[in-house]
């Protein structure tokens, strides 16, 4: 079979189920991929293909046993390196965690290989999750930013090096680098999918979810990840929903909110421009487009959300940070002596605010059952010094409603531009409903970057 | 009808269900009580004996119709002053809400009054519910606290004023003045009542209650002022249960775990003496008695219950601490300077430290159903300083578990002791059984405080 790196999850599942292509195969395709393109994309921390090719042919013997482990048999994946692989080295883009390997998967992996899935190794993340940058590159354009904090989980799955991967987001690290590679990424609702396992860099604000190249595929990874787990504490007893099902219900009758103010203001003149394309396909598609007001509590959130951020961060590195404070990239480390010398009454009224936030925010969806904006300010910036502008993504993230990316165009500039849905919390199911129509009306189709074989020298 | 003020919920309310006695008398009969013992008593910050006759007049009159409004159809309850009124003034024993008169109810007071409970009054509470001492005495000895800071639902209860009130507990303020004050005091799992309404000394930590002179008093309020309630974001969606009847259960086959340490080690010898006593008479009653362990995180608690506290109360009260300093009693004042003073990164580690305690005091109910200690290292401190030491009710509140005081025994020294009975979270109904059975096997009987007419000048 040719062109396995374009697969998507779900025809890759069925592929090997049906036993047109192998489990081994497909995974021996991927790495040759990875192979060829990995020195210009520097989308992984770490490879595994010897093992991920045993596992394959393990879940190949059992499927010609007539087992199949879920679904997911047989399906590559990346998954971000702040997130638990037992026996694994885990090192969040860090010296601190440098040789660290977990005994245990993070329940989100643990679920994936329950499924079947292979993992194939850890994606670059920014060091802890942060803004300081890994050495991942765009895909479309190897000189330009693939965002953060999951560069490497968006950027391995723009260039077919997987057709899905994990990644977290705490302020706007799966949807902004989504946007950014053209691919798509979900944020699901605060407390969807367990942290067991997963590195926090804010834990009252840190969200895993899929990224993938459909809106389908997120659903359906997001059907293995999600649901209860007492190993959470924050991880909600929402039972899993049949969300693959939700995206073939089209855009006929759905309500799409478009905010008054703050988005089209900021977003560049490309940015702009697709966005208000694809309100109009959506629209044609059977979407009822209308400007919803934003409340006033939006303008409220950069300060709460900064000094939680801060705080939890600081909590969290305080012992580390303490004896190797040299060892700390200057981003995360402004981050952690800010937080260190927050007040706990600051803190407290941080999380009061965000509660405020979070009930005037929630009713925007009385009146839509979905808001549109475009993803990022802007294409993914030139350069490999910043990650982008988390600003479009980090009040959703903030008060823990579902979001997700869904690229829609290639600018001119040959980079993609997504749009950004988001609905109440725990309606994932109109929300990757909205998603799937938008992805079929924008026709973004099924792109796969081709990055040039070698980048010159950073 | 002779004798009204000795009269329990339960009682009071067949009487007046029955027609034995109109609640208007009922009210009456205790509006004198209170005139006769309050300048010695001191229970009460505000009381309304006008409007509970008028408003018993009304239920008189609903009965008379054949509408009984619910389970307290007429019964007196008071009501401590940091608990909202509507129209009524709400103090919270401080010059800083001084005149304050609250436009609604509290949800638990709503839900008494939709019951048909009268709220006589106002009980005295410490200054916002900390330590500093209001003029309450107690009704055994006037030369003793009445501990706090629930100090006037308590004395109120133990000297037939009211058949019940509520009070609050973030420390021990519920079950200590209940012990003290011979009274059954009932502090249920943080999160089985709603605080709406009910102003905050540190809300992570705050829990509504009832006092009564019975345990199936207690059960019978908790029925009515438990449940769902979304004006409380911490308040749990356990809906609520027949307490009343767990009362009835006995103690046959109950496993009784007494901690291995702190709390005999603690007490003085007439409370170890009569816990003993009443250990050895609920095992007489069918109940097995076992030693538990403590883990070793029960001893961790102190640092971050103070934290949580002294951080919470600084977040609520800086703003009126900005301004009116010299307005806070000395033990609240240093508590909210404390406060002002932390740290985000000691708070939220703190927050993480009880999640560990409280994971770790739940195994020891895989060994037995509840805990008995004595609720008290000491009977009633003489002197009314201090409102006594909350040592032995603090580190199960701190995690939130249910707990319950139940008075055994009169001291020589003619001061009531009682025994404390904790269970694992949500377990009120093993725990009322529990407190039931300890009750009937103790024989504390239906005693009344008599205080003498009128103290000598403090």
């Amino acid at each position: 079979m040719d062109g396995l790196h374009t697969l998507t999850v779900q025809e890759a599942a069925r592929a090997v189920a049906s036993r047109q292509v192998s489990a081994r195969e497909l995974v021996a395709a991927l790495v040759d991929r990875i192979r060829k393109l990995e020195p210009s994309v520097q989308a992984w921390a770490r490879l595994r293909p010897e093992q991920a090719l045993e596992e394959a042919a393990r879940l190949d013997d059992r499927l010609s046993r007539g087992e199949r482990a879920g679904l997911l048999h047989g399906v590559p994946v990346g998954v971000k390196d702040i997130v638990y692989t037992a026996g694994v080295e885990t090192s969040a883009g860090s010296r601190i965690l440098s040789g660290f390997v977990p005994t245990y998967d993070a329940t989100v992996v643990a679920r994936l290989r329950a499924a079947g899935a292979v993992v194939l190794g850890k994606t670059v993340t920014t060091q802890f999750a942060f803004l300081d940058p890994g050495p991942t590159r765009n895909p479309w354009n190897l000189e330009h930013t693939p965002g953060g904090s999951s560069s490497g989980s968006a950027a391995a799955v723009a260039c077919g090096m997987v057709p899905a991967a994990i990644g977290t987001q705490t302020v706007g690290s799966i949807l902004r680098p989504a946007a950014y590679c053209g691919v798509v990424g979900l944020k699901p609702t605060y407390g969807r999918v367990s942290r067991h396992g997963v590195l926090p860099l804010a834990w009252t604000l840190d969200h895993p979810g899929p990224l993938a190249r459909t809106v389908e595929d997120a659903a359906l990874l997001l059907e293995v990840m999600a649901g209860p787990d007492g190993l959470d504490p924050a991880c909600s007893p929402q039972p899993v929903e049949r969300w693959t099902e939700a995206c073939r219900l089209g855009a006929s009758g759905l309500r799409v909110g478009v905010p008054d103010r703050f988005f089209s203001e900021r977003a560049s003149p490309p940015v702009r421009e697709a966005y208000g394309r694809a309100l109009v396909a959506l629209e044609a598609a059977g979407a009822e487009v209308r400007e919803v007001r934003l409340p006033a509590e939006f303008d409220q959130v950069p300060w709460p959300q900064r000094t939680i951020l801060a705080a939890e961060a600081a909590a969290f590195h305080s012992r580390w940070y303490a004896q190797r404070a040299n060892d700390y990239a200057p981003k995360l480390r402004a981050l952690v002596e800010e937080g260190l010398q927050l007040r706990a009454t600051d803190y407290i009224r941080a999380r009061q605010l965000r509660r405020r936030c979070r009930q005037a925010m929630l009713s925007v969806f009385h009146q839509v059952d979905v808001l549109a904006t475009p993803a990022t300010p802007a294409p993914a910036p030139h350069g490999l010094d910043s990650t982008g502008d988390p600003a479009f993504n980090g009040p959703f993230t903030f008060v823990g409603f579902p979001s997700v990316a869904v690229p829609v165009e290639l600018s001119e500039g040959g980079l993609p531009v997504g749009v950004q849905l988001v609905a109440a919390p725990f309606a994932e199911g109109t929300l990757l409903r909205a998603a799937a129509a938008l992805e079929a009306a924008a026709s973004w189709g099924r792109r796969v970057a081709e990055p040039k074989a070698k980048a010159r020298a950073r």
